[in-house]
């Protein structure tokens, strides 16, 4: 769209180089970190109705990417996920801190749905942005940036700073955990609705970083997108079971002050609306699981496999009630069922936010290497993961057709706002 | 949406657990194979307006299964990819038959967003869907099968209709093959607008295959999504660059015929309305890319990164002039381009179909496992696909950011009217 017109944009939506133009011709790029795309577009006219102005809220538009905690947390999930982390190779702070601040200025764009740098490029440098995401709208990028323990070691003199909630993960029973997809200095979560745009963030940020970070793993992973289903339900495992049901509703402030945010009370102060997220690659037995019986499977989860519902209810969002009897006097949701020990007699609560993932085959056996990109965020995983993981690894009979192969902890940084810098209250 | 209602389905997307009750309550679900979900729907009152079905058509709708030619060719690129290899474990004909026509009735309900069987199920058995899809709509999905140049190696007497045009693809210069990215004696390629949609299907179809083939390998792969540009623009691939702009419009059926469409003539009778389909998994150096000047980038392809015009000029679309030269007489697109070298005077042509892939990390070096799932369609691979590849793999400036990691070159099948099988004209 070389020569865009107003009338162009009320017709087409908006793409990262016409942002490029708006924001040159009339400022109105400092404005998005606010109020987003469609605030800025409703508030200049230039959009037709509401209808466009929804659409665009849950798919192509921006969120926020300062603020008082970091986007991509209690942030509705988008359709797809490239989740890095990165080992640091620095021994200096003051890189680190540099990095940190470069970081957050790129990503500040990459919210609005712009390239890292001017596009178009000085012709005798390497271009700023690798441009692949060049003409796509912001697709609802959130980029979430965390620390690893492994950043306290000593290599920077932050060891006093560790947060006593940043524990080592224990060791959970029928772990089969690879190097190569645990740990990391650094951990950066880029979600979109498009996954161009997702591995366009992490490669531009990965190229920022050269020379001071390097990357260890990347899982890009997916859910049902809003083309295949528009009214958004609980998506579903390639277990083929709904997963999410009863998930928190971290939309509700109370909720997620409950869950979700470190406050200075949970140790570290500069952790304050922080949070600790856990990693998982949980690679699924599919073809183990494929041969099990659907009473099976379903006594596995605890819920009907078709609507999602508890065993022996017709709702999905039917309460959970691990009292009730069949007629035989047999308890309804078996009490070694996902669903039952992950319940935790409902005093523990994370807020999870996975994907699922598919990286072809497992060329040592020749069967799908495809699972569950476990992510969840919590306040103090001491009181919330580890004992819920714990737990599951005891007694989920989910365990049979699972096996945990990656894992990582990290404290995820406080949000920062415009002109701060994500990181500030560490470094 | 467990009571759909007529008014509901005027509300929201057609789900394929919609379309087994409207299925089984009218028997539309026959009519489907032939003019698609927007077709039905329309005639039957059940779309409010034009808008919706033309959302529908490009999105979540279905793709006819049975026709003359196999869908997923020259349908337009759906947003993602599923592309697997099989190596075929038994050594019985009559298997192999019957497996292509368990495939051929599971893929026509595939296509038609339904599960493979009852998804319901007999909760004694296992499941006959492995249920990750349910809820969902079609996505566009589409399943083609094509044949290896192995499968007629003799073991099931099919030698002598082996066709001359399913050659084994001689050495390229700066090929490195890895064998477990190369070969196979069957594909299954699944694209749709959603990836679950698409891993469901690949997954079903080998679930299906037990004991008589297994997965060889695995590749799946993205194109900028609808949601992220919904003009539908020309794509760009991971070196930042558009990518097709010059592809032969092969909507058209005359240029379909002339370069997609394998005849009587070029060879096997069976192969009547079927065409080969070459797989490269081309790695990029994306590292060694990113180091390198905008300029040179631009040489590299012969059109400018922003527009995606041929060099020295300004509209993507500008027709390509080899002969054109700056005012000091060098050639605007150099001889050596990627465009230029590719363009093998206008005379060679082929239909690509290619996807973006990205998986992770490679462990050796610590890079982005990333690139291009180079993926073309034509009649006869000894007069396209292989001259262009020598010319390229001899010349081609790209060479230099690119290599080629994984090869394979298929038959792919005539298509089948509805209740014919894919492959009868074969087995």
């Amino acid at each position: 769209m070389s020569d865009a017109t107003k009338d162009d944009l009320l017709q087409k939506p908006i793409s990262r180089r016409d942002m490029l133009k708006l924001g040159a011709a009339g400022g109105v790029g400092l404005l998005l970190g606010a109020g987003g795309l469609t605030g800025v577009l409703a508030g200049t006219g230039m959009l037709k109705d509401s209808a466009k102005a929804a659409d665009a809220q849950t798919a192509g538009d921006t969120v926020p990417f300062y603020g008082k905690h970091q986007a991509g947390i209690v942030t509705p999930a988008q359709d797809f996920i490239c989740l890095g982390a990165f080992d640091v190779t620095t021994t200096d702070l003051g890189a680190l801190r540099t990095l940190f601040q470069k970081w957050t200025e790129a990503s500040a764009k990459l919210a609005q749905g712009q390239g890292v740098g001017d596009e178009s490029g000085n012709p005798i440098l390497p271009p700023v942005d690798t441009g692949e995401a060049m003409g796509l709208n912001a697709a609802g990028i959130t980029i979430t940036f965390g620390v690893g323990a492994s950043l306290f070691d000593g290599r920077f003199g932050l060891g006093s700073k560790r947060p006593a909630a940043l524990v080592d993960l224990p060791a959970f029973g029928g772990d089969e955990l690879q190097p190569e997809w645990t740990g990391g200095d650094i951990a950066v979560q880029v979600c979109a609705n498009d996954p161009q745009v997702a591995f366009h963030a992490l490669r531009n940020l990965a190229r920022i970083a050269r020379g001071k970070a390097v990357l260890r793993w990347v899982q890009d992973g997916f859910q049902r997108t809003r083309t295949a289903d528009p009214n958004g339900s609980t998506p579903r495992n390639l277990l083929g079971f709904k997963d999410g049901t009863n998930n928190p509703d971290v939309k509700k402030a109370d909720v997620a002050d409950d869950i979700v945010w470190a406050t200075q009370a949970d140790g570290a102060n500069w952790m304050a609306d922080g949070t600790y997220m856990i990693m998982r690659r949980i690679r699924m037995r599919i073809e183990v699981w494929d041969r099990t019986h659907l009473n099976e499977q379903e006594a596995t989860f605890g819920r009907h496999r078709d609507s999602g519902a508890p065993l022996g209810e017709k709702d999905e969002f039917a309460p959970l009630d691990f009292a009730k009897q069949d007629d035989k006097g047999k308890l309804m949701i078996p009490m070694n069922s996902h669903v039952a020990v992950a319940n935790m007699g409902g005093k523990v609560k994370i807020h999870r936010r996975g994907y699922s993932y598919s990286s072809g085959i497992d060329l040592k056996t020749g069967q799908l290497d495809a699972g569950l990109l476990f992510i969840c965020f919590n306040r103090d995983p001491r009181r919330q993961f580890i004992p819920m993981q714990q737990a599951l690894a005891a007694q989920d009979k989910l365990n049979e057709y699972i096996v945990h192969v990656g894992s990582a902890i990290f404290a995820v940084l406080p949000g920062a706002k415009a002109g701060g810098c994500i990181g500030e209250t560490l470094f």
